[in-house]
């Protein structure tokens, strides 16, 4: 673990505690209970209230959480409470796609730089960004202060750009590519591989049917 | 939750497993400790042999575990040896991007049908798909035992989407719209919205610098 100071599964689930926090937010309700928040995202409520204490005590009990607070709270915890500059290697169909999400511009964080290797795609225009080439990565890390990297380049070029990112300064990069990079213990890697989302779905699919309990009783449950 | 059979969690760090354990096997490297697993995919070693050992004793001590049998195990429990129908609804960037994820064709898991409601969508090519009206979506699900359902539109369509996946017989849902979908509690959800990903890796980015330490030390830890 990189860090002994909160579980990355911890860690994985503030930003989705965060997310419905804000549309409570939104639709000005002023506290919410782990029951609630247990059902809305399908986790056990005292796990989010294991979860929630590691920062302090949040709740009140019979009342829940303050909503607003909270939401400060798990900003400031995972830092979005600053300006985080992120910079997006790969321009096609999933490129383009992250570039336009809007979800991004909220909590500081935004893409203010794209690059592609492939010159076809150099000075195209995505969501208010001209693509650049792959020459310009360093000094534009540099120059805009850019922290994070998110590739989105095939698999076979994938660790060459997360080399380069690492190279000019990146401190954690958002992988696409469906392979596991390599980059030095302190560079944080996520890879955001949609196929594992799926397949574990697929080990839903036949919940509450008889087949499934007949193999886990096999499998000794 | 809605399985207390394996925790989401462990369901969610199979295919992350799988993928590395295919590359291994890709390799031909024919065994493989905890110790090497955990290195390599950030995770506690005795985490993995414990959600290894949910599904029987497959480790052998000072051997580690067989890489083919492993795969094969995990693919099992996964459901990964079933061939399983997927439909899209969303042909624009997102869509595109994830028809043409060849990662996908692997273990039997298959987009067989592209749907949007615009109808300068419908009629066009993707990755040899041709994009359906959403008057199909229900018959085309039905005729193809499609059971699980991949949401690639904006935001305020992805509800009335879901509604309508549900009512075709859908039984999962990969989100990629980054609102919170309500279902029925049967059907599975997962929310792939990447900046949460993003927002994860922010908590890391300041990690062994002073200021963690003096914000750890502050909120008692």
């Amino acid at each position: 673990m990189k860090s002994d100071k909160i579980s990355e599964a911890v860690v994985r689930r503030l930003p989705v505690y965060l997310r419905y926090l804000n549309e409570l937010h939104h639709r000005e309700v002023p506290t919410v209970s782990s029951q609630e928040l247990g059902q809305k995202l399908d986790l056990n409520p005292a796990q989010i209230r294991k979860d929630l204490a590691y920062f302090g005590d949040f709740g009140r009990k019979g009342i829940g959480y303050d909503v607003s607070y909270l939401i400060e709270k798990i900003r400031q915890i995972l830092k979005l409470d600053q300006q985080i500059n992120v910079v997006l290697v790969g321009a096609g169909n999933l490129g383009h796609a992250l570039s336009n999400y809007n979800a991004f511009l909220k909590d500081n964080m935004k893409i203010v730089a794209v690059f592609d290797a492939h010159t076809s795609k150099v000075g195209s225009r995505i969501n208010n960004l001209t693509v650049q080439p792959m020459e310009e990565l360093t000094s534009t890390i540099q120059d805009h202060g850019i922290r994070i990297g998110i590739i989105t380049v095939p698999d076979v070029e994938a660790q060459n750009v997360a080399d380069r990112l690492v190279a000019s300064g990146i401190e954690a990069i958002l992988n696409f590519a469906p392979i596991i990079l390599k980059a030095p213990p302190q560079i944080r890697i996520h890879t955001a591989d949609f196929t594992t989302d799926l397949q574990s779905l697929a080990y839903y699919l036949d919940n509450g049917k008889e087949e499934v309990k007949d193999a886990a009783t096999e499998m000794g449950h």
